[in-house]
């Protein structure tokens, strides 16, 4: 084949991942990560069997690519949106207003895709579990440095251990308000959690006009 | 058959459910609810498939009995003992104690039963999910009133709102616990939620002698 060919072939392959991928990250937020057979994906996404078996190489493969995808879409939703304000107590507010969003606006059918196949994956040990944990470690992390940088900056009081706290406390009432309005069908528990975030960082000295995001 | 003979094979039939459903409850907090099938169980428990069968009626009745029993223990674990302390502020603290530990000790292996079914039942409509939500909300609004009836007696400040929104943040502290030490195998997440507990009462004005059990 001549180079172009190849590039147009690349092209078509990207194409269809990116459809099959939208597709298996719904469907995994809802039936959990187990359930991402390549069988239901094809029903799903309208692709054939032996198209996604090509693409990704069997059940794993397929479950590690939409882990990764979802990361991607995460990222995009709530990482790079925070990046606009500066770094410490502005953007750690805006982190956490853009977290409850993603969950609130069902960027996924089934929620936060992270919390609905994390709990899934503890009796399964393997890649795709340590892919899903890798990521919660991650994010959680980098929540965590937010909360420092706010307090090194003397934005907020909290020593370290305050700081390590604090970051649980926050990710606490975002993983609530998901799991309580996917309970309830409700929005009030984004509300309940925002207003909660608020006064806590309130408590630790952070400036109203800080905290706009979570107003 | 002679009455003593009935009341023989139902005392039998009484221990049979029992084994059966102390397997079954700690196989569903590891691989969840849909996992629960009588073929794996009658592995688990050493019972043969067909006396399974018998005593639960297929599958649907089977979960539905396991989430009976796992809210049976869990009353066990967590509600019986706080009600020795008075009602109020001493008894949720209390209460928000034994949650923290019945998940740190793996009364179930999954950590905590709810925590582990309810994600996985998002998407399954029907009586057995019906009765995991029921049993949360039962939970929730218990622990609300818990809150209410301190404010009420002047053990804390709380308006109905701040009442709503505490409960909801000490809700989120203990399962985030358990989550958090699913994920990383460690007890660290206990101290922490409960040290974030203890210090969220005493800002509403707790005394801390009636908060020893967080401590």
């Amino acid at each position: 084949m001549s180079d172009t060919a190849i590039d147009r072939r690349r092209a078509r392959g990207d194409a269809s991942r990116r459809v099959i991928l939208e597709s298996a990250t719904d469907l995994a937020s809802v039936e959990g990560l187990d359930g991402l057979t390549i069988g239901r994906l094809a029903e799903s996404s309208g692709m054939s069997k032996s198209s996604i078996a090509t693409l990704f190489g069997g059940k794993e493969g397929l479950q590690l690519a939409a882990v990764q995808a979802a990361a991607d879409i995460f990222r995009e939703a709530v990482v790079d949106p925070a990046r606009e304000l500066p770094r410490g107590i502005a953007r750690l507010a805006k982190l956490l207003r853009s977290a409850l969003d993603y969950s609130r606006d069902r960027v996924f059918t089934g929620g936060c895709f992270f919390a609905a196949t994390a709990a899934d994956m503890d009796s399964k040990p393997g890649p795709v579990r340590d892919a899903v944990r890798g990521w919660l470690r991650d994010w959680y992390g980098y929540l965590e440095a937010q909360v420092r940088f706010a307090a090194e900056a003397g934005q907020i009081r909290a020593d370290a251990a305050t700081v390590r706290r604090l970051a649980f406390e926050l990710i606490a009432l975002d993983n609530e308000a998901n799991a309580r309005s996917l309970l309830t069908g409700e929005d009030a528990p984004y509300e309940i959690a925002a207003a909660a975030m608020r006064e806590r960082l309130l408590q630790v000295g952070a400036k109203a006009e800080d905290l706009q995001s979570l107003a």
